[in-house]
């Protein structure tokens, strides 16, 4: 029941993954990563559901990215890359990782910071908090994202080239990650560019059921 | 006296200027930006007065970049470049903007993001906080960082490329800053490599006499 859905608590660290599915790696004409990166996106890009809209920055070529969050449960340093890192995870979230594709280009052509073109207010629609019960293996979900009901992206977390216990050692083996702080785990392949406007709805299927918790839908 | 001493408050947001005083740039070999531009730090990397040593990461080349960090005094969006913006900065802090410079280079050759090489845990040691009616001219002070009792980096802040309402007002034209959060305003020439154990010692004068509040001792 909707009245019962929580919304996340507001984060310090948001850390996210790139690159973590090939398909999506080959259409954007990227190289295949031999270990995970992640970016850093500030907590004011957080869109709380029912929030919008997007606010898309004047130049920008506005892209969406579909991605599963996870949502920190306690200051964890260094975790292990095995099963034991999930613990870590009090529960899950879909989030879409904004991006502004033009400016990334640009910071990646000059070995620029990715800071502005991910970084920009709005730029991290959230659903609301799914409980870790709810998703039995984070690994066999589907994430799907549509943009004015077309349906743009669609792939199962099997696909991630890192599982997320990879990408949880990673990223702790750089900084702590703390309570409430988000991991973005990558986003799957049909990544593409939304105008002022659309409406850009996405969620995730566990068994082929649509968690109410997971979805997004916002302009 | 030492026990009036403030530290800082945990920000959420560190924003981090690049290349914003010009022998820096052409140390490193850069290229000089029409734009101002940043990075992000997490609030992990921050190491309180007599809270270190600073970690070395396995196989990095670390360097130290003394800065004049800037403290936000409440939410402020879309400040003006204007004298104007000077009013959102509650106080100072002198910080090292600890770097991986060899993950730096490969992360630029690649075009990717600057949050590992610039991230790792206590990677920004800081000051105590520096009220800003000590600072009466934030344009018009000394920074300097000795490695060894040996004078690294010692130059006037009137040296910065772009002032502080100008990246005050481009940070901000991106992502609102809260109470708290950080600006570090770049680093002048004569950075360079720190191995474990060394001390580094820096601060900050204003008309010739150091700020007690802006030293920093870590080794
Ligand atoms: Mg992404
Ligand atoms: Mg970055
Ligand atoms: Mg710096």
């Amino acid at each position: 029941m909707a009245s019962n859905l929580l919304r996340l608590s507001r984060p310090r660290t948001i850390a996210c993954i790139g690159r973590n599915y090939a398909d999506h790696i080959a259409e954007l004409g990227n190289t295949r990563p031999t270990e995970p990166f992640y970016f850093l996106k500030p907590a004011t890009t957080i869109l709380q559901p029912k929030a919008g809209p997007i606010l898309a920055p004047k130049n920008s070529n506005l892209h969406y990215e579909v991605e599963l969050a996870a949502v920190i449960g306690s200051t964890v340093e260094e975790l292990p890359n095995s099963k034991e890192a999930l613990k870590a995870v009090k529960g899950w979230a879909v989030g879409i990782d904004m991006t502004a594709r033009n400016f990334q280009e640009a910071a990646k052509k000059k070995g620029l910071p990715w800071s502005l073109c991910k970084g920009f207010k709005t730029f991290l629609p959230v659903s609301h908090f799914i409980p870790a019960s709810k998703i039995p293996n984070p690994h066999d979900v589907e994430l799907y994202l549509k943009v004015n009901g077309e349906l743009k992206q669609c792939d199962k977390t099997s696909l991630m080239l890192f599982d997320i216990p990879r990408l949880l050692q990673h990223v702790t083996s750089v900084m702590p990650l703390e309570e409430d702080d988000l991991l973005l785990t990558g986003t799957p392949k049909g990544v593409g560019p939304v105008v002022d406007g659309d409406l850009i709805e996405a969620g995730i299927r566990v068994n082929g059921i649509e968690l109410e918790e997971g979805r997004i839908e916002v302009r």
